[in-house]
């Protein structure tokens, strides 16, 4: 019904949504088809019938793109500059500390919805897209120590964070659900910390 | 199309697939309705018009019978019987080291099945019920000290198991995904091991 693939400017911002939809449906296909690193905002744009501009306009980054896409419930921009600017020994209590609140914040709604779609068939590409490019592109490198090791650190680490918004959020397993953040924080950071910068079994993978 | 429901014996095998299916849809029913301990092999037999000897022939006790009916990625007799006999400061490592090879054996199947119909959201209630229910009563009492602790430490074990699956399993994350299972036992044993028996934050909850 919109008039918006003939008639758009840049930033207009009245009659939007179609135009907004149809680029995160143009970023979850090519995301999920071609990974995160070999898609482009232009590509993304180009598919969808807009300017690149536009695209920069309504998401910002191709990170930000990305989140929007896939409906991630993690804000990069509140993650992303805390963890690159925390000394490695204090990640896995950072870490947590950064999600609990962003996640009891949206809790029952995004988040839920999030872990759910990304654990149905469709959108496991996309998750594991983001797994593999996103998280191990902030996270594991920060912990390749010994070198080659960062990428199984990184997603033990995101296997008890998973495991946590199942318990949490999706299940509700009380008195779990009911924990106040910073309980969970001091439970499962020497956990993460173990994971990324302990000892790791014999063979830690490639 | 059945005539069972009129023309049936206990113990009787052949044409039996629709008794089975009732006796299952009414155990699923009534677990997520009134719980495990609340749910009698008796009353899942009222409810499906057979008799309870019957359900016994066909599924056992009621915990495997729960199991069945939430099409659990666990045999209750597999994983019971070990976990009762271990010493509390090794079911850490005794839980995943039983988990891991029936959970690897079932990869892509069941496994992946059960977890995705528990996070969707007419299977939450079964989840729940069996977490608060069956995991609690066998693992909780095991490791409940200080007395009150038991539940959140089953739970937060629960987490790190649970992440595991949709890492290793649904997601399918390599190289975590292709680690042999002792190795993945090796990374998470202290973990559950802490969660188990180690320091709990101030308030650990009821």
């Amino acid at each position: 019904m919109s008039t918006e693939a003939t008639n758009r400017r840049p930033g207009r911002p009245s009659g939007s949504s179609d135009t907004r939809e149809r680029i995160l449906a143009s970023a979850r296909e090519l995301f999920a088809r071609n990974g995160f690193q070999n898609t482009s905002i232009r590509a993304v744009a180009a598919d969808a019938g807009v300017d690149a501009a536009l695209v920069h306009h309504y998401y910002g980054t191709k990170q930000q793109l990305f989140a929007a896409a896939t409906e991630l419930p993690v804000d990069p921009m509140v993650v992303l500059g805390p963890l690159r600017e925390a000394p490695v020994e204090q990640l896995g209590h950072i870490l947590p500390e950064l999600l609990l609140p962003l996640w009891d914040s949206q809790a029952g709604t995004s988040l839920i919805a999030a872990m759910r779609s990304m654990l149905t068939g469709t959108e496991v590409p996309l998750a594991r897209t983001f797994f593999r490019e996103v998280v191990v592109a902030e996270l594991a490198q920060r912990v390749d120590d010994p070198p080659g090791t960062g990428v199984l650190r990184a997603e033990f680490t995101a296997s008890q964070l998973m495991g946590l918004v199942v318990a949490r959020y999706i299940i509700g397993l009380e008195p779990l659900a009911s924990l106040p953040a910073e309980q969970i924080v001091t439970m499962i950071a020497p956990t993460l910390q173990r994971y990324l910068t302990g000892d790791l079994p014999d063979r830690p993978g490639r």
